[in-house]
């Protein structure tokens, strides 16, 4: 270990005391993302949304279970390997995770960043093993969209229309298994986002409500770390769709930053817009964390892609607090990952 | 910093690289907590459980705002200070915590622990400070009678009637600093929970749901640390109240672990149950953590009290969980705070 006394840099990053790997991940999604632009890529499709359970909510904690026990199962761990899960979801008091990780047994930090929850539980996995608090911990996301739409907006019985500017939840759940031991990709560095408030009153637009968040985010990691835009492959957003994306480039065009050339987002990615019908594109944690683990680890894996910054970015309402006529303000979560390749 | 390479002990406890204080906090309560047995204590007593606000969940939002700021003028500190906020409340999609915090503009780690939120909050905090990620981080948490009221049972205006066995959430918000600078009390190690489900089904008693969690978190904590229950002056539970206290002790003395002569209850301090006909006792994330900001943490700055365990403790459910016939499991995260004496 380091002799430093400190890890961190600038004003909301850190680098780690010790070397953080992901040895393993898995993605498992619903019907509908896996008849996506992704399908062949992630580890499980399910036919059924409901997973064979007899609620919504417990087809969710389902999903986390099989994601948790896919990326064990790559990695050859055990449930007592793991020490810590650091884990959350969309659902109020994160029912989805309590009944889909209980059985594990595994210590649990319960986390609520809205759709930024993968990034946030990436941050603070990888804080606990860069310090040698963990040989092992896991981070875990799900969203569901019938869950979702039942919690957010209204039950799918009621055949709601909705706006253009709506993203459709994503059914999925990524898990991911950080170690000390070298693995596929390593955690180079986070950096923690502030709550954004733009005055954003459309629950119905989420991207527009995180969109300020996640340039914040971008242009501080990039000056705490002292990069441009090119020093990352890609800059990956969580899911701010095709609305959100525009406002996150021209608002950091005014900061003079132009990622054009280097930025994704995993809500574009995972549905073919034309013909899925899925409006502005899919959100939800589940969106970015599957969508991590199936199509952009692997690039890291092979070095098809060097180093990136992923940007989860979630939308903190309530239905309280929306009927409340509070606005919608946003929060975004960053992680640099970079390739590990072949040294010794 | 030491040299070592890992701070893990046992199964499930930690210490950490660099030392960790609590240098400062602050309890705000309402009406009701002002006219308990620790009236004296706290402080800042509101009249008004609104706050001035129009809203319950402002209401709750502006607990958590002012808290904070007492911590932070106690010891003189500027947000600019705080490198980490790790907060959480027990509303669906923490909404008290985001609607809160948010003036401040330091990076959040939203948290959902139920009523344990206090202790996963400081473990967090803590292992965050101590491993050199920041000089100073604050952990903060909340609850409102009204606003729980109306989530996760009926709004007041309902009137309905309360079993024996319930337990009455406190309006209250606790905010600590922690920081690797010399302070009042120094935390020495966290034990983190694992959920814990006993079959227990009825909301109205949530002693019952916690007190195995409980039980387990304290003897694997004396055994993590090779302790026995008189190694501690206090080992002090979260929100059990009285049901759950009985729960707790027969379930660790089957164990083989007596802790009647050091055991106390933040939910059955907090109220005088005859006077204040508040049930079972206190509870909510605010509980545990007024009562540790204004009753024991004084006692250990002092010296009365030399080493405790400090055991908030949730129960994971939601309305929607509970409508649809789910258990309602246990969760509790443990931390040990020691008296720092005058040593040079």
């Amino acid at each position: 270990m380091s002799v430093k006394e400190t890890y961190y840099i600038g004003e909301q990053s850190l680098t780690f005391p010790k070397d953080v790997y992901l040895i393993s991940s898995a993605s498992v999604v619903g019907k509908k993302e896996g008849e996506g632009p992704l399908r062949d890529l992630f580890d499980m499709i399910c036919e059924d949304d409901k997973f064979g359970e007899d609620t919504w909510e417990m087809a969710e904690s389902t999903l986390q279970k099989e994601a948790l026990s896919l990326a064990m199962g790559k990695a050859d761990v055990k449930p007592e390997d793991i020490r810590y899960l650091f884990a959350g979801d969309l659902l109020g008091q994160n029912i989805a995770t309590s009944f889909g990780l209980m059985d594990y047994e595994i210590p649990l930090f319960g986390l609520y960043g809205a759709c930024s929850t993968a990034g946030e539980s990436l941050s603070l996995a990888a804080m606990c093993v860069g310090a040698g608090y963990a040989r092992m911990a896991a981070a875990l996301t799900s969203s569901h969209f019938a869950s979702a739409e039942k919690q957010f907006r209204f039950p799918l019985e009621y055949a709601n229309q909705r706006p253009v500017s709506a993203t459709w939840t994503v059914t999925g759940s990524g898990a991911f298994l950080l170690s000390s031991k070298k693995g596929k990709a390593r955690i180079t560095g986070v950096t923690t986002g502030k709550i954004v408030d733009m005055g954003i009153k459309d629950s119905m637009n989420m991207g527009a409500a995180m969109a300020p968040a996640a340039a914040d985010l971008i242009a501080q990691n990039l000056e705490d770390f002292n990069r441009t835009p090119s020093d990352y492959d890609k800059i990956i957003t969580g899911d701010l769709g095709y609305v959100g994306q525009e406002i996150l480039i021209n608002l950091l065009q005014k900061k003079k930053i132009d990622i054009t050339s280097v930025h994704e987002d995993c809500g574009i990615l995972i549905y073919d817009k034309e013909k899925q019908g899925t409006g502005s594109g899919g959100s939800g944690c589940g969106c970015s964390a599957v969508t991590l683990s199936a199509h952009y680890l692997p690039k890291l894996e092979d070095g098809t892609l060097k180093r990136i910054l992923f940007v989860p970015t979630g939308a903190l309402l309530s239905t309280v607090s929306f009927n409340e006529g509070q606005n919608v303000p946003g929060i975004a979560h960053g992680v640099v990952i970079e390739y590990v390749g072949k040294e010794a």
